[in-house]
């Protein structure tokens, strides 16, 4: 009756971004479903796949841990948990290196929680002895948030050390793991986390459409009553998926479809532990490519994650960036703008659906697109 | 690399549900694509599908209307118009015949907005003369919200009569229009509405995912600053489409080119007037082939809409309806629980892909499993 989509079958541009990421070819196809939301099999998808991320985290519901997803972006995700984990009166202290821990203080700022920052540069760790210092200093504190992974860098942050303290403080310790989680190895019960947050299309490799949280469940039950939204209510959001298995809301049902298949995915490449040793390989090779044409990365080597690097802008004078970006483009691939506020920088995601060779391929293209501009040397 | 999806493929029951729908294959196949969120194509799918809607309602920018896509499902879309809406210190006029009337009196309470119900029973039209008496009770009102087609039951409330009460009187006027969007002629400027939300997995035939307001660019103007959540902020969400045609946070990419698959859809057939021949032709053969089995709609003929149907339970001691669901759903067709407080009834709803000859088919499945069930008349 209809004609088919002009865009079905289209080959796609690949993705060296934080996200949206690329995807497998069944992953999307796993969308090719219209389920009813009280449908058995797609309440069984919510089920596992609640269970699944559990277990990527080492942890389940017997160890104490429950696992809640919500609808929107990983920001709705952040926002769910910010407010519905900040007591009435309560007040956080985010420890901010890069644009998504300033978007938590914001998140909270627009709530009207009271929050502090406790900032660093762009380029430096977050320091867990400075969050103690804090903590000593101000008693009313009653929650501590960092990002994992600042996306914004790609700088890892040092979120078991800092859990210790906050929590050693008797404080509820929310991390944002957007970035990192399923392709980085943490352990939640070390690193005393009471809320990890992350998102169906980063490193699981689904689709954007919904963002999860794994939290302790003892935190969780003090979420009740506590939330300043209907839609981002947390602690109902989990008694509804515990209630009847079902979201309270309409739930992106393809999504989730994708998302039960990721995960059968991260399993068959052997989990995080596989994810990350491919994710590392692709920086690996990212990283000594680029170097060998002169770019320099933003951070320290010691410092930097290898989920998404920010490298800087040549100082040739022949080099202009909307032109480097554009021309990757034509050759279908996307790379991502910088986002750090001291330095021109461009990035380079390593995760999703890319191989080692892929790199290879984007780091020929580059050369090729500094020969075109004239650039001799990118660094 | 990996096996395929194992759902690809797979036929799936027929949904006569208020949603998420049985949607198309090429809107389905649409989503077969990973675009970046800063992809030109992706920008330029958004911005289709924001002039399209306006298009679908007789309106456009020159005009003076905006459209905002939102993440999330339809409440989030309901949650962002009152959060943003509804001025500090403002007053919320809620007008309710049903589930969808309380929800947003829900929101309004979580968000610690005032606010009052103006309620009448289910299966009653709300009244547009109560309106007016309870705006010249209470001056303090600022907003007043109604639902247009209340999926609790499927009656249509007179959305442009209450239009010309509230905006007369001064007061801003939403309007929860999720189920009917798209599938019934409405002038939003004839009915003087300056919030209509409506979501992407209902009339248009999309799958859910995000959902989007049509909004008088005077009022949206006045919605600066007022939003009560970062994520669901009306305004900056439509600053940032208007900046760089981008989403502020990760978009639901592969939803909304499914989405933009529906809209050249409905197009194809035709409209709002086609979509609403084909969805009414449902309603009249359900209708009839119900009625002939002896089954009693919950709502005078008068005041129900084409989009969804209650009927009343059989009186017959033999009828059950949790097994009447399961057999049907054994059929591979789903209907839905009803929803109304003071009677037993399920819900058939005609919209989505389905045409005449699927509820022709519905009709003798729901034949065969009564007689299984030995109910010889559904009165």
């Amino acid at each position: 009756m209809t004609s088919p989509g002009k865009n079905a079958g289209k080959k796609d541009k690949l993705l060296f971004t934080p996200g949206p990421l690329t995807t497998s070819a069944s992953v999307k196809e796993a969308m090719l479903r219209d389920l009813g939301s009280r449908d058995t099999a797609f309440i069984a998808a919510i089920r596992a796949i609640r269970n699944s991320l559990l277990g990527l985290a080492g942890l389940s519901r017997e160890k104490g841990y429950e696992c809640v997803l919500m609808q929107g972006s990983g920001t709705f995700g952040v926002e769910s948990v910010i407010g519905s984990a900040v007591p009435p009166g309560g007040k956080l202290l985010v420890v901010i290196n890069g644009a998504y821990g300033e978007r938590i203080l914001k998140i909270a700022g627009v709530l009207g929680i009271e929050c502090e920052a406790l900032r660093c540069n762009e380029n430096r760790k977050t320091d867990p002895g400075e969050v103690a210092g804090r903590l000593e200093a101000d008693e009313s504190i009653t929650t501590v948030a960092v990002v994992h992974c600042e996306t914004t860098t790609g700088i890892i942050n040092p979120v078991e050390e800092t859990g210790s303290i906050a929590r050693g403080a008797g404080k509820t310790y929310i991390v944002d793991a957007m970035s990192s989680f399923g392709a980085m190895e943490l352990d939640l019960e070390a690193a005393e986390i009471d809320f990890l947050v992350s998102s169906a299309n980063k490193c699981i490799e689904g689709v954007p459409g919904f963002s999860f949280v794994i939290c302790r469940a003892g935190a969780l039950d003090h979420c009740e009553g506590q939330a300043r939204s209907l839609s981002l209510d947390l602690f109902a959001q989990w008694q509804g998926l515990e209630t009847n298995g079902q979201f309270r809301f309409t739930p992106p049902t393809h999504t989730i479809l994708a998302f039960e298949r990721a995960l059968e995915e991260l399993a068959e490449e052997g989990g995080v532990a596989g994810r990350a040793a491919r994710y590392s390989r692709n920086y690996d090779t990212l990283v000594a490519g680029m170097r060998e044409m002169g770019f320099v990365e933003y951070l320290a080597r010691e410092d930097q994650g290898y989920i998404i690097t920010s490298f800087r802008y040549p100082t040739h004078p022949a080099f202009d960036f909307t032109e480097f970006y554009t021309r990757l483009g034509e050759k279908d691939l996307v790379i991502y703008p910088g986002k750090v506020s001291d330095a021109d920088c461009f990035r380079i995601g390593n995760i999703g659906r890319i191989q080692d060779s892929d790199v290879r391929n984007l780091l020929k293209a580059i050369a090729s697109v500094l020969e075109e501009q004239g650039v001799e040397n990118a660094g």
